[in-house]
């Protein structure tokens, strides 16, 4: 079957009606659906309306609570701690970030940390919103244990993603957005379909031994940081910043997609937002950052590449395609959308989403 | 020849005298020699004693200016903006850190930008500042481009180190200090010296095609990312944060060693404290961090593993070991360091320096 080419203002509508019936509000649906469309339209599959339908699970099974609010715990001039309540990630981690670009206007520099929240989406979604902001932003999260540390035979950490944004000027914004394994699960699953052998040092076996066969790290086996003990460490920096500063559930008490009734285990956040513009001219930033950006892009690519991108430049050639052709949805993803609509009795015709543009 | 043992106190006190002989108060000079011979007994000998040498050339040559002093160019509640005037980077970094740590003994989170300073050393030397200070840390520097960006053929970033670090209770200070390839130069040149080829995608010769061979990589070529795309866009976030915002010399225009009289190109600096006793208990955090560590290093080792490791912890074991039973020197190190002393006309014994402890 092909993909299907769907009206992303239409698909953003389907999205938030889904979790208007779930019982979010108006408003949170509206953020929730907007993160999940964003990143989808951003060519991120993996973290786009894919998700919405285990979202919605996590929320019939009592695990999320769709009508949590933040709730401020601690808080200083330029930072706060905030309880999600078991809320979801998605409309937490929007609220946090914007309220961390709050700060950071008074105060050059701010952040927030999140505990008691689940699965956030897309890292980079929330350094968005600082590039929107005219600011430099960081976001990251812990998440449930799916990685053995260096020297280790079994899963002890997170795969925390950690994303770093920035604006560039007349261009889309700078977007590094990166998880801490060497290969992500869609990658593992891509390569068992192809029959293809994993590149050394990206999973262990259940044994936990090292394994070049993808169908060994979905019998019980686990991934690996990316350059080993750089991404062990950098796994590591996720966890005490998001989860244990923020004093959320850490390593194997995490649980980002808790199904479970009044079970208080989750996940934290760390957002961070710089407010540049107080320390250099915007005018000036904009011609470095530009130059910089010419600069790596002018460099003499290998054969075989056509362009060199910066990170986050394809997700936003991506973005504007996806805005002016609609979105490509994989059947799978289309198929998955479908049935969350059905799980909530959302009476809509799918058919009118695929079909908007022909 | 045999690794020379050498006292600590004598090596920094050489180490200093060193300093004092060319030019720097006795107080940078102290500082200089610190951040010099604590890395090194801390093992981390590239970044140790060895490098007296290449500072008193740049000194020498009129590159770095040995009576400069750190000028306040701009600065906020929370952060400054500081033009290290082409002083020496050990120096500059290690104000500017403690800087850093009193305004976020104040406003919980804080930063410094430096511009136009010179070589750091060992990124995580400044975040262990903040450990020692109770509080969390990073440390960032541009450097001279030495890494092609994923795709190209030639060298245009840095490899931008990136250091990490937070107290970990009972335990020595947790410290993830890395540089943004995926192998260093040491590391090559032991390669070469064992006549051994290199792992896959670590460089490209001077022609721009991937190589395993140690000598294409100083015949002209050039340094790999680690994890690809990853450590690109971390030496890109790096680049921002250190050179850009301090409106430092950026990609090729960086000069991390220059030795030339009045060239105004630099490298700049990026560090951040942060006073967690302002948002969690000290006795919460140290309960959380030695659990956390308690739990990585509980899991099961792969076979041949003796032990698991945090970031920092064989460093740490390595500065007791040189405290209690002296700091071991490589020949080539003991040498490059009688040069420097040389090279300023310093009147010492050396053999005092390594028979001291007989």
């Amino acid at each position: 079957m092909k993909n299907l080419i769907v009206e992303p203002l239409l698909l953003k509508k389907v999205t938030q009606d889904i979790f208007t019936k779930v019982g979010l509000s108006p408003e949170d649906a509206q953020i929730a659906a907007d993160v999940l469309v964003t990143t989808e339209m951003r060519g991120v599959s993996s973290h786009g309306v894919m998700r919405v339908e285990k979202y919605i699970d996590s929320i019939l099974g009592g695990g999320i609570d769709p009508q949590a609010s933040l709730k401020v715990i601690r808080e200083g001039n330029n930072w706060s701690l905030f309880d999600a309540c078991r809320g979801l990630g998605l409309v937490a981690s929007y609220r946090a970030m914007e309220h961390t670009i709050a700060l950071a206007r008074k105060n050059t520099i701010a952040f927030s940390l999140v505990r008691n929240s689940r699965h956030f989406g897309a890292a980079g979604y929330y350094t968005n919103l600082c590039s929107k902001a005219g600011m430099i932003g960081m976001a990251m999260s812990n998440g449930d244990i799916i990685m053995a540390v260096t020297g280790a035979k079994e899963s002890s950490i997170g795969n925390n993603p950690f994303a770093f944004g920035a604006p560039a000027g007349k261009r889309g914004p700078i977007t590094l957005d990166m998880a801490m394994s060497k290969l992500s699960d869609g990658k593992i699953q891509i390569a068992r379909l192809k029959g293809e052998e994993l590149p050394s040092e990206s999973i262990l076996d259940s044994q936990g031994n090292p394994s070049l066969i993808p169908q060994d790290y979905f019998d019980g086996g686990t991934l690996l940081p990316f350059g080993g003990h750089k991404g062990y460490g950098l796994a590591l920096m996720v966890e005490i910043l998001a989860a244990l500063l923020s004093g959320s559930s850490l390593l194997k008490e995490a649980r980002a997609w808790n199904r479970e009734e009044g079970d208080p285990r989750g996940v934290g956040h760390f957002f961070l937002a710089i407010d540049y513009t107080q320390i250099v001219d915007q005018e000036a930033y904009n011609q470095r950052i530009e130059a910089l950006i010419e600069e790596l892009k002018g460099a003499t690519p290998q054969s075989g590449v056509d362009e060199i991108y910066y990170p986050g430049e394809l997700e936003n050639i991506q973005e504007e395609i996806s805005r002016s052709k609609g979105v490509e949805l994989l059947p799978d993803n289309f198929d998955s959308l479908q049935r969350a609509a059905q799980r909530v009795a959302l009476n809509f015709n799918m058919e009118e989403l695929v079909n908007v543009r022909k």
